[in-house]
């Protein structure tokens, strides 16, 4: 009675260690910055609300096709297009609990077992977890830091491309660097893909949550909407992450496949909850503005506050809820080799909790800086402040 | 660009056909009586609603572990265990968005790939469908009809058992049969699982959706509760099908590794949603009480109506909201030698819409009889005698 040894390839998300070490040293009556949150402490507008109450009152709270309920389907197909100058329809639309069971349902769609998928490091952990899962082998690709945030490193990117290789996950307007491609780099990922026919997963979990300019998508390009599927969520935008509502959109042939995943696996997502996602997008779209007006003041606070401290720098995003802080100089002022070492003596001096360079993949060769990211989706403006205020004094003590 | 193979070995339900049928039939202005949904036309209690606002209210609209929120598998190890004469603690519990994911959850953690594990046939079609698609090998076990039901064919089951078999699924209660083990025959079923050193999923779905007597589980057979997974659904006995609420119930090694599952997965179950569930096992029970006596009453209004039909019979199940109703007689006198064809024939002539023994699995060597599933859970009383009337007319005109 042994159990499966498919589970000796499945990873996990290593952030949990640092919400509990956060969660007991608060415990032992100690005030904690929560900057290693990637949750927001804000309430989901009430008509958001008030929509899945007449939804359950007008019973609905049976069992709903496994694809999501068609008013959903068919306001997701729209918003989502137009947003990206692309056409789709109901059928392109896979209703999800959530953006992330996209990452493994794509996975599933089509990598075989042996085959590569490559996925970016720094990254979001799970893609790497659930290509290795499925029997694939996950190939890192990286980052360089630039004055004005992160650029993908092109030409490493291109020379990991094999005949084995069926797919690029792709996450612009990224999870934990706050990079953004520019035009050009998008369009050579593009043209990657295309030219060695592949796949794309564009996890475009933060294509909404911009402060200023405009989001532009992967898929938009010519010749990728065929190859490509685009998780949604809406978690950030409308402070939903808790309600577990996402979806897939992606060429018909894909979708009918997830489909029927979602038939074998969780049958439908919540279905009174869809009925809130139709509101969310259809409906009056200022608490949303006003709540991405919230987190926009908390960058400002904490990208001012950062890069007051010594040592510590980083750039100020456009997009996300993420600021990923180089911290290379203060750690060699205070004498740490190791970023785990600096996280755990912050939040023992200070109270400052954070997620380092090390929750989001395995360090590549080569990397000589040092990384922590904060996320400022879960602290107010004057915990920011008052937190990154005492980092500051430990910093320069 | 070709998708996954694996693809291939996944199953379905095929019972969306006849939901679609009967729409179709229903949308060109026929009376459709629905005997083929295995969900609830009664709305959830109130009480429950009000908790999951009051939850919302507090702010739960956030992640929260992937496991599950503490109160609820507080409350579940508690309230499931005392049912089963069992203890269990909260480590053992892990919430889930509806009782299915257990099934494909169960079989990732226990089921290397070429091992063999036996399912229920007629039974839910997606334990095959998951074996198969995590690459074992399902093999069928069988039922045989008796005077008050069906019983498991116990010889049959103890011959398919090999060196490579690793768990069996077992679903008391049974969906489609209502088949409900003696005393006897569910210790054969732990001696076989035991003698073999198997996992076992129970599938408990039904347990709590009973009309009179009582519910044993297979994991309260003393061996048996480190070797099982429970699949607990809050579907049924509290009207919550579209809520998507259930848990895997298991020993610590797999809770663990299924709670890991989720992590990559789903990420959690609907935050607010689990506070709903607290209240729903933790409440006045009565509204859960009142909505079994109305199942109660249609099941005696099927039963009485379905055997006064010349060539129809069924017995009358303990539990669950299915009668599986042989009607090879009734075919015979009509005609009919496939049994869709039957169902077909039914709804056109009688707007009585229903799955048969097709949907629960391919038929086995040497099924003579012919069946037909009614699920009097989605229909009302009333209906119920029309419909089943109609019916009568149409077998003995």
């Amino acid at each position: 009675m042994l159990l499966a040894s498919r589970l000796d390839r499945l990873g996990t998300e290593t952030a949990f260690a640092v919400s509990q070490a956060a969660a007991e040293w608060g415990a032992r009556g100690h005030h904690v910055y929560p900057f290693h949150l990637g949750d927001l402490n804000l309430p989901t507008p009430a008509a958001i609300v008030e929509a899945m109450n007449v939804a359950i009152g007008n019973g609905r709270t049976g069992y709903c096709p496994a694809a999501g309920i068609t008013p959903l389907r068919d306001a997701l197909a729209s918003d989502v297009g137009a947003r990206r100058g692309l056409s789709y329809g109901a059928e392109n639309i896979v209703v999800q609990p959530g953006g992330k069971p996209v990452i493994g349902k794509f996975i599933q769609a089509v990598m075989e077992p042996g085959e590569e998928v490559l996925y970016p490091n720094p990254g979001y952990p799970i893609y790497e977890s659930q290509i290795e899962y499925f029997g694939g082998t996950g190939l890192p690709y990286r980052y360089v830091e630039t004055p004005t945030g992160f650029a993908l490193d092109l030409d490493h990117l291109a020379s990991l491309i094999t005949p084995k290789t069926t797919a690029i996950i792709y996450n612009d307007l990224q999870n934990p660097l706050s990079a953004e491609s520019s035009a050009e780099e998008m369009e050579a990922v593009a043209e990657l893909a295309q030219r060695h026919d592949l796949f794309v997963l564009s996890d475009e979990a933060y294509f909404e949550m911009r402060y200023s300019g405009s989001s532009r998508s992967i898929v938009s390009i010519p010749g990728m909407q065929e190859r490509s599927v685009i998780l949604y969520t809406f978690s950030k935008k409308f402070a939903m992450t808790g309600w577990r509502l996402g979806a897939a959109i992606a060429p018909r042939s894909i979708a009918d496949v997830i489909t029927k995943i979602n038939t074998n696996d969780e049958s439908c997502t919540t279905h009174f909850v869809q009925w809130a996602g139709v509101e969310a997008i259809t409906g009056d779209q200022a608490p949303s503005a006003a709540l991405r007006d919230v987190l926009r003041h908390r960058r400002d606070a904490a990208v001012e506050a950062v890069n007051a401290i010594p040592g510590l720098h980083t750039a100020c995003p456009h997009a996300t809820f993420y600021l990923f802080v180089n911290v290379t100089g203060a750690m060699g002022a205070l004498g740490f080799d190791d970023v785990a070492d600096f996280a755990s003596a912050a939040l023992h001096s200070t109270g400052v909790s954070f997620c380092t360079r090390r929750h989001f993949g395995r360090p590549q060769p080569g990397e000589s800086q040092q990384y922590i990211r904060l996320a400022y989706s879960g602290i107010d403006e004057f915990e920011i402040r008052e937190g990154l205020g005492r980092l500051r004094a430990w910093v320069t003590a």
